[in-house]
């Protein structure tokens, strides 16, 4: 029972670590997307400076991970609950590689004038943090239904994203001095679009540690004729 | 003994269907850049038809995997081959949509004249490829010195995609009715590169379950002061 209660508070502390960890995420997301919308370089190297301490957290959570696997042998929910964490984490370091791709682009944007207006990519950015955080929401209090919100807003930032690349298409063909730009800006949404891509991702994970059942792949749209439409 | 002896054969057979599954993705890579090569849709649909079968390995190896892990409660290496078998499963999954993407390119490129000779981006293609082969031999072998080889090479991949990225540009630049195409190339290279990237992950889990040593975020180089160029 003394062991029970031990393990119950380990994986508290699994929890509480990955929660810490999405957090920085968070905000290396938000520094990254800041730094280009109020062209600040001091951002992005904040940016810069949560990439080190999430690589840091993500060695140490996978070690406890494969601690808790080996000493504890858990079962059923538990062990869902720890090889969920794993893959989390991964998503979580590569959103992080992924906020310092944004604030490099940044720095690089902001040595020029700026191109246009940022209207849509501060709206895709809002999105995909949102997904962030209420993935994690999702997965430390079991709640499959917001898990499956997350993956809908996907959609959206894939649409929106479309939408931003066609319009900097024709920038770029109606004048070449926009094209280095355009593309910095291109590549940005890209790395929005990956972030919110590793969202849905631990958004999956969460639905298979909680309903364990797979939805990957749309396995469940393919068989019951659903789709997964915005409305 | 009966048990130990039946656990291996069963951690022969994950092993087994792991190299099934590396040998899906290299092929649908490689029907995706030899579409976009040789202009043949035929061979793009072939990379499509893949990429549902890869998806159906992914969740029946990774259910695999969690069955071992609750049946079997392994420990040592045969739990980090588990573990690492898991996220394995994930960037190959992962190589597959990226191939894909790379065939969606290639019939969109095909429909237009071609802009310009391939020469790099079949080169990437090739370096991309052996390191997709070659992580999995080293997986399978638990020969860390071969994963060290293609974690090298990633150096190699993302030099050759900053040289192809300029060279677009300057296309771009010099003249608009270029723009889709170069693009389009460029988001292929992305492809490619991203690849190489999940290989570099591979190669990374490889290096951990067989020295147990996690070399992730160059946290060895910079402790001992080495970087990772190439030669």
């Amino acid at each position: 029972m003394v062991n029970e209660t031990h393990f119950q508070r380990e994986l508290e502390e699994l929890k509480e670590s990955l929660l810490r960890m999405a957090t920085l995420v968070e905000e290396a997301i938000n520094h990254a997307v800041q730094s280009l919308i109020r062209r600040d370089p001091e951002l992005a190297q904040k940016t810069f400076e949560a990439e080190d301490r999430i690589n840091t957290m993500d060695i140490a959570i996978e070690s406890k991970c494969l601690k808790l696997l080996a000493l504890r042998q858990p079962m059923a929910i538990d062990l869902r609950f720890i090889t969920s964490s794993m893959k989390i984490v991964t998503d979580l370091e590569r959103m992080g590689d992924q906020a310092s791709n944004i604030a490099e682009r940044s720095l690089s944007l902001n040595q020029e004038p700026q191109l246009k207006p940022y209207i849509d990519i501060p709206r895709i950015a809002e999105i995909a943090q949102s997904m962030v955080k209420d993935v994690l929401d999702a997965f430390v209090n079991r709640n499959s239904k917001l898990a499956r919100s997350v993956c809908e807003r996907d959609d959206l930032v894939d649409g929106l994203n479309d939408q931003v690349f066609r319009e900097l298409l024709t920038y770029m063909i109606s004048d070449p001095k926009t094209v280095t730009r355009s593309v910095h800006l291109m590549i940005v949404c890209r790395c929005l679009e990956r972030i919110a891509d590793h969202a849905t991702n631990i958004a999956e994970d969460v639905i298979f540690m909680v309903d364990a059942l797979v939805i990957k792949h749309h396995a469940d749209a393919k068989e019951e004729g659903e789709g997964r439409n915005i409305s």
